[in-house]
Order: structure tokens, then C-alpha cells, then sequence
């Protein structure tokens, strides 16, 4: 076999940037489930015809196929791999609602493909960590004032920089468009999400084009994009354009609130942008997306909103609100910039030397002590010279070799790091503490 | 939508299902890490040629294809989900071996895939937790007697059965059936490998027709395989059976190592039992299969073993041995029992009553304290009477439930299970550590 080569799309990590990652995904745990959300994991595949009903991204989904299956297996019940956690979710609750409480509001930390043309910088395979909160028939509006506060905390925590959750609600774009006379909301919203791409010119002509503005009525949508504020000001803003509409207001309410309940919890998290559409078609209210300071111009890390008829099943409806952490996109940015290291790349704090083979059952009995008290332990592979061993705990980075007494002396452990050599027993023995695992900075 | 159903071999659980599925999760983890084992995902898919070659499972094999490919696309690159872990692995192996050090340690816990008809009881997505060693050029035999016991520690500390871990290791069967005449020992390790399935009347037919053995050959392929001890007494066993061979020598010196280690450390654990082959064609030493005491007719929850020439590029070789627990294996025949459960469907320990819409945020306030403090807490849905509340909580097992003080007074917390209320304070109050989080049991 010849040597591999990586595949695009599809990234993989060394085992210190693995430690990385499960750290970042443990914190990002931790903060759901002291929120109270609970834990589940949805299949991979859903079934074909479901996923090719949502939104622009069901485009790229990656179809399966067995290999030994006859041609005539493909047809209907095809299957393919998810391309988000909000989809299979819903599905879930239809499927489960018999057996849920509800409001339900459930975490989910998972793998998602995408069947993207490789090109730079695009992954096809990625891992996502979803909130959510589902009710059924009615969802209370507080709930999207309390999701960025959860993915401000999760990511809060760790050494990275602060992110920017940018919110808006589509109900105020909607009604600002019907307010000016619009007829076709949803051309308008897709043309003014091109924004950041394309420009305010190259949105004007398109939104002449898909949602057959005029010029003024262009100008109009652009100078709502242009407002973005900290704080509930925004409010004023849209009124100083003179633009009435019953959905408007609205929305503009339920905006302000998620806006200032943001302030008084954790001031600069979160900002109204106006300009914020998100692609997905499910949003019907609240949507968001956050960036990374410092790191804007890679777009954004995190995403989510309210959507009110993603779930229905006959005449019972499931409206939601969630939100999105692109675990994988913050890493890749990160590692990329080289911006986070783990302190060693093994889990191990203590080798066990090896004096000759005949006592190796010696260095396997000191081992699982150390084990037993929690303590990451290996035993050496061979009973090479001791430099030999040492180096092989060195170039892991691992702090601390032990060495068996022979023939009735104590035992000894070393400190490679400072060279420091002391007599230990393995039921006595305690390293510090920022030594007992690998840390993350 | 209508209600959607189940797709077979691909198990979905409830959250406190789920809940109990992390808890076992971690427990393997953290005993991997506390053996020194390094995390590992390695991507989803290997390219399909890759998968197509090792052994039978590959039959099994779900291929991907991009619903937006040109058909010209699905040609020489074709990328296929991986149907266990240790294929992946020694592909990263090799592709990553300038960067990893040798012996190199690792763990890895991910879904795997399986093409596989629909069939009772047979899962298409399922979960595996693993751990192998690589060297490279040789591995000294010694891990073969390391990875039983990681398995035995790792499973040992759950509430659940005990496992027992059978080992056989391939040298003494191919060893053995060479001493005898066997022209072809893969074929009669097939026919054997069928003993549990199809019984030895049926296996002695199987080993005259596939591996070309006489009657009296037949026979003293089924007189190996009966033999199975709980000590290294299987060599005396062996050797009255009069056979001699090389490779049988080697091979029962390795069983014998592997059993006594294990007696030693943790008797009770393994066996050495001769009539193990497994199906994989890659093992070329000792061999695993581990089932749960009381569940031995639903096959093996665990399996490994060595492989010498699983990884080799150009003329370095990367010899392993593995071992795999298959975590959707166990929980679903422990859930199909009844056999484990958790105190509550979600993480939350307190709910935050709110009085009025209006004071909703003297709630939040207390939940943020309580939260910041490591105490999951959910701040109620509604200002419903406090009964509906108490309702809530009562119908997820959440134990507590907080009432702030109104107009001054002091807050108060009460333990819904035994109806005690008592005043506290957010940043005072701390729950016995049995309720902070669910226990399983």
C-alpha cells in the first residue's frame, strides 16, 4: 500500500488537537446540561425525500446505497446522510412526541455531511452542538432570549476569542418588505442574505430582478440591512424609516426583547443586525448568527432561530428555536491560526521504567495502583537502558518516570522536566494537580 | 407530515436512555485515558477500494454518492462509510507516520456502518469504542496481555453483567492443523469459526468439503476446539492431543503469557478457549471475543486481536493489536432486559418557579447564580399556579423546586419527593451530590 493522502473535505486531527477538541466539545456539554437540556443522538440517515424538502443546503446531501443491494433497493426508501441536527430533530419529535415532556429541550452533539464540490476551505464532514427547545402547539417567546445566553456561556469558557451573536427576526423584514409594498418577502430576504457576499450594489440589482423592487423600494430594503445596534435602539431606527406594518411591530418586539435580555445578562454578546437573513427556509421569527472576533472574515461559526412549522403531524404543531455551534469550524479556524495547543500529546502523566523483562510484572503492579487512583499511567514497551525510556516519555511529554526499587530499595520517581528524583510509593504518590491531565491553552 | 417510523438497524434512543449511553461512554474513555491510550476520529468514509479489501465484513458496505454528482463522478474515487475502526486506523496510521510516535497508543469511540440487509436484532449503525497499539517493524507480544485487562477494567466499573473474554491465538490453529496435514488452515479456521452457529457434526462436514480434511482430521480439528480453560493447563491439553508444530509451539507460549497475565491481575476474566477464530481475515496472533455472563446466546460484545501486516508501506510494516467494545451491542441487549435506568429524564436538579410573566427575571437571576455554581437549573416555562410547576418537575424527576422570595422575603426550595420546603439562598444552597446529577443504575 502506498501512502494515503487526505481526502478534501473530510478533516482529521493529531491526537493533540483530538484532546482539543473533546476538551472544547466537554465544556460546550457541561454548560447544555446545566441549562437542563437533555441528551440525544439521532441516526445518520433520514430518509431521502425528507431531506430534499428543506431549504437550499438539501441540495447537498451525500445519498447511500448498499453495495450489495439490487438496483431495485434505490428507489423510494432511499436514504442519505444528514446535513444538519435540526431536521432529524424534528423528525425525532414526530416520531417520539408520545413519549416526551413537553417543552422539550434537548442538546445534540453530532457528525453532519454535506456533499459540497470540494473546494477550499468547505468541509463535507463536520461536527455540530445543537440546543433546542419544541413545544407543542404554542412556544413561549423567552426561550429566544435564553439560547444565546447558553452558547455565550458554552464557548465563554473557553480559551478562545470572544464570539458576536448578530440577531434578527424575520417577522421585521417581512413586514418592513409588505410595508413598502413587496409582494414576494422571501426573493427579497434571499437577495438581502447576499450581502456580505455581493455587495450593496450587486443586492440592489438582484433584488430588482427576484423580488421585482424599484429602485426606492431597493434603497429602502438596503438602508433597513445598514441598522445595527447593541442595544434596543434599533427600534427607533426602523420607525425614523416611516415604515407601518402589523408584523413589523412584531417583530420589532420580540427583537428588542431577546436584545436587552442579552444586555443584562452579558453586555456585548449579542447585537440586532438587520442585515442577518440566514439561508435556511424553516425561520419564521428570531434568527442568528455569531463570528468569532477577530476572525469575521471567515464568516459565521454559529447559527440558529425560531422556526414555527418545521414539525407539524395533522393538526398538532411543534414550534422550536435553536441554535448551532460549528465545533468544527471554530477548531479549523483556530488550528489553522495555531492559536490552541494541549500541554502534551498523550493522556499519560506517569511511564513506568522497565529495570528487564523478568521484572516487568514489578512495573505492571506499580502501574495499576496508579491507575486505580486515577492517575494516566503507562508502563514502558521495553527494558531498554533508562535514557532510552526516559527519552520515550519526553518526546510525548510525559512529566514523570517511575522506577521500581530492585531487590527491597524504594521506589523513585523522576520529574524529566526539572530532573528532580524522589523516593515514592504508588499508593502514597499524588502528582499536581495541572499535571494529572494534559491542558489546554 | 405523517407520523414517521423507525428504520430498522438503526437504533434511536430516548434521552434517558442516551443519558445512560454517555455514562457508559465516559466510564470507557476515562479508563482508556487512565491506560495512557491518545483520542483518535478518524473521518467517516475510506475510499471504497480500500474497504473492498479486508476480509468479509466488506461485503457490507454502504457507498456514498453526491446527489449533485455528474455520474461520471462515482467512478475510482467512490468513498464508502467504514464498517469498523481499525481499517481507518491503519490507513491514519500510515498516513500520519512521520507525526505520531512508536509504539503509538490509541483509543477511538464512533459509529460504524454496515450495509447489511434488514434483519432482527442486526444494527446498520452502531457505536464501538476501541483501542489498538501500533509499533512499527515489531510489537512486543506483551499488549496481547494488556488490552483483556483495559476491556475487563473499563466494563468492570458499570452496572452491568460481568464480561467473560475468550482468547485463542490463530498460530496454535494454524500450528495445529499444518501438524496434522491441512493444506489449507484458513479454510478449516472458516469451517471452525462456524461451531457456535452450526454445531460440530455440521463443522466436521464443512472442514471435508472447504479445507479438503479426512474423517480423522475433521475429528482432531473438533478435538482442538473443545478445549477451553480458565489457566495455562490448555498446553498440557493441547500436547496430549500429540500434534507437533513449529507455529503451534510459538503460539501456545503467547496464549499461555496472555492467560497467566490475566489470571494474575484479574482472575475470572479471561479463557483461553481454542475454538475462537473470528471472521476478520486480517488477525494473525492472538485472538478476542468477549461475551456478557448471561447473555451468551446473543454472540460476542466485544472482540480483537493481533494483526501483523494490517498497515505496510513499501517495506515498513506497522504490526497491531486491538481490541473493540461494541457499546450499541451491549446497551441494547441490557435495555432490552429492563436492566438499567436512570433517576430522571433530563440533567436538571432545580426548577425556578416564576410567580408573574413580570417577575420572570428575579428567576433568571437565581437559575444564573445556581448554574454558575455547577447546579443544573431550568427556570419554569410559565407563570402557571404553582402547582401546574410543581407538575413540571414532578413528571421529568427534577427533584427540586426554587420559589423567590416575593416583596423581600426569602427564597425557599422544596424537595418534591418528600414535600420538605426550607429557605435558602442562590449562592448558599448546595444539593446532596446523589441529586446534582442523574445516577444510573
Amino acid at each position: 500500500m502506498s501512502k494515503p493522502t487526505p481526502i478534501s473535505g473530510f478533516p482529521e486531527w493529531l491526537p493533540p488537537q483530538r484532546m482539543i477538541e473533546q476538551y472544547v466539545v466537554g465544556r460546550i456539554r457541561d454548560t447544555f446540561e446545566v441549562y437542563g437540556f437533555a441528551p440525544v443522538e439521532t441516526r445518520s440517515v433520514e430518509p431521502l425525500d425528507q431531506l430534499l424538502r428543506k431549504g437550499e443546503t438539501s441540495k447537498e446531501v451525500y445519498v447511500l446505497r448498499r453495495l450489495q443491494a439490487e438496483e431495485a433497493d434505490a428507489g423510494d426508501d432511499a436514504l442519505g446522510l444528514h446535513f444538519d441536527l435540526t431536521v432529524p430533530f424534528a423528525r425525532y419529535v414526530l416520531e417520539n412526541a408520545g413519549k416526551l415532556q413537553f417543552p422539550f429541550r434537548r442538546y445534540q452533539i453530532q457528525k453532519v455531511w454535506r456533499g459540497e464540490r470540494p473546494q477550499e476551505g468547505r468541509y463535507r464532514e463536520f461536527l455540530q452542538a445543537d440546543i433546542d427547545i419544541v413545544d407543542r402547539d404554542t412556544l413561549p417567546n423567552h426561550y429566544e432570549a435564553e439560547l444565546p445566553l447558553v452558547v455565550g456561556d458554552a464557548l465563554g469558557g473557553l480559551p478562545i476569542p470572544p464570539v458576536r451573536i448578530r440577531v434578527n427576526n424575520r417577522k421585521v423584514c417581512e413586514g418592513y418588505y409588505r410595508g413598502i409594498g413587496l409582494e414576494d418577502p422571501a426573493a427579497a430576504l434571499r437577495a438581502v442574505d447576499k450581502l456580505d457576499k455581493i455587495g450593496p450594489a450587486r443586492v440592489a440589482d438582484l433584488l430588482g430582478e427576484t423580488a421585482g423592487a424599484s429602485p426606492a423600494q431597493a434603497k429602502a430594503c438596503l438602508s433597513l440591512a445598514e441598522i445595527c445596534t447593541p442595544d434596543a435602539s434599533f427600534v427607533d431606527a426602523v420607525r425614523a424609516l416611516g415604515v407601518r406594518h402589523e408584523l413589523l411591530d412584531e417583530g420589532l418586539a420580540e427583537l428588542a426583547a431577546v436584545v436587552e435580555t442579552a444586555a443584562a445578562h452579558r453586555p456585548g454578546l449579542c447585537v440586532a443586525d438587520l442585515s442577518i437573513a440566514r439561508g435556511l427556509d424553516y425561520y419564521t421569527g428570531t434568527v442568528y448568527e455569531a463570528q468569532l472576533q477577530g476572525f469575521e472574515r471567515f464568516g459565521s461559526v454559529c447559527a440558529g432561530g425560531r422556526y414555527d412549522s418545521l414539525a407539524t403531524a395533522g393538526n398538532v404543531s411543534y414550534p422550536g428555536v435553536g441554535f448551532s455551534i460549528g465545533v468544527t469550524r471554530i477548531l479549523g479556524l483556530l488550528f489553522g491560526a495555531g492559536q490552541l495547543s494541549a500541554s502534551r500529546s498523550v493522556p499519560t502523566c506517569v511511564l513506568v521504567a522497565v529495570a528487564d523483562e523478568e521484572r516487568r510484572e514489578a512495573s505492571d503492579r506499580v502501574a495499576a495502583v496508579l491507575r486505580r487512583r486515577g492517575i494516566p499511567t503507562e508502563v514502558s514497551p521495553t527494558a531498554a537502558k533508562f535514557g532510552k525510556q526516559i527519552r520515550y516519555a519526553e518526546r510525548r511529554g510525559i512529566p514523570y518516570v517511575w522506577f521500581p526499587g530492585l531487590d527491597g530499595a524504594a521506589d523513585e520517581v523522576k520529574d524529566i522536566r526539572s530532573g528532580k528524583q524522589a523516593e515514592a510509593t504508588p499508593d502514597g504518590w499524588t502528582p499536581p494537580p495541572t499535571d494529572l491531565r494534559p491542558t489546554i491553552g
